[in-house]
């Protein structure tokens, strides 16, 4: 498989760390964000959003929306599940999730920073604005799991859930949010970074990493 | 069952489309976005992100994130499915739903449109802001399913991707995008349009229009 994505890319961690958990390896073919190679034609002709990451698997399908692959990679290598069988759960996991990679992501990437910029706000603004878009989205995270003992975010292995998380409190910290106000969060990130397939999928272990 | 939403939530409007597909039944209880009633504290402590839709079970179950919301009744109550039983055709519904929920919705919701105003940027700019974002969106979508004969968007069933990208298209409209540029969304939205439970979900149908 193929891994088109970019060491800093929030959304691209989520997959490696995925990837990763799941025991399967992938080319990682990086698109340098900043300058602009994810508007490439080439690379739009298999992602119209123009965003990472996308995943080529062994037949050359292709693979957008960094959750969207990682219900694919549950569907298709089911081992170690990143979801439990409940529904009911497995809802609670999603939402989580999706209230980082749909509320909070998006409102804080490259692309949102950038039009903000465009539109005249000063570089303190835009920074203000991503730390807010993170504090916002990770202390509604922090109530979702404040009952769950853990030591992940769901319970006694990693989910889906973490592997959104941690890629988000790496961003929060580039963006300068005090995350001491998240105990739960960070509870879930040490034990995630204990484990190896989220040592590896780290930004500054990448072969792109700057 | 019992929804929480806002009549012209796009994301209430999603999972509104869910029910009445799978034919079932939910109360509705309006939260009125424009007065801020989703930052009520007794709502709060159901949905700690303060945003819409939750959907409360027979149970008292609490769920939360519309795509969430929808996979759960997806699993729960699998006929008729909105998704086909294919991982890879699953995973490109899921993807083009998605680019609209993750990368499209959140970047125009109130919330954020609201901060925009906050940071002085004049209705116009902001407005503009709103209709960025929904062409973009839509831009990516109408490549994603351009080759795909329809009539709705992935086949000749409604799926997880019609329910996106029906109240999504609403929104752009509210901006002011037009939507000429995107003829393939548009059949797909005409031939769910003549479907009653994507009649009876839109806005105005609802009892808390305006």
């Amino acid at each position: 498989m193929k891994l088109h994505g970019y060491f800093r890319s929030s959304a691209s961690y989520r997959v490696r760390i995925a990837l990763n958990l799941k025991g399967l390896s992938a080319d990682h073919l990086p698109h340098h964000l900043r300058k602009g190679e994810q508007r490439d034609p080439a690379y739009l002709a298999i992602n119209p959003q123009g965003l990472v990451p996308t995943l080529q698997d062994d037949r050359g399908a292709i693979l957008t929306q960094s959750l969207a692959i990682i219900e694919w990679l549950e569907e298709t290598h089911p081992e170690p599940p990143l979801l439990p069988k409940d529904p009911l759960r497995r809802a609670h996991i999603r939402a989580f999730a999706m209230a980082l990679a749909c509320d909070t992501h998006p409102v804080q990437n490259l692309k949102v920073l950038a039009r903000l910029r465009d539109l005249g706000l000063p570089d303190e603004q835009v920074t203000g604005w991503a730390a807010w878009a993170n504090r916002e989205g990770l202390a509604a995270c922090e109530t979702l799991v404040a009952r769950e003992p853990g030591p992940f975010c769901f319970g006694a292995t990693p989910t889906m859930a973490d592997l959104s998380l941690v890629p988000q409190l790496a961003n929060a910290r580039r963006f300068g949010v005090d995350l001491s106000a998240f105990p739960r969060l960070l509870k879930a990130e040490t034990a995630a970074k204990n484990i190896k397939a989220f040592a590896d999928a780290a930004p500054e272990r990448q072969p792109d990493a700057e």
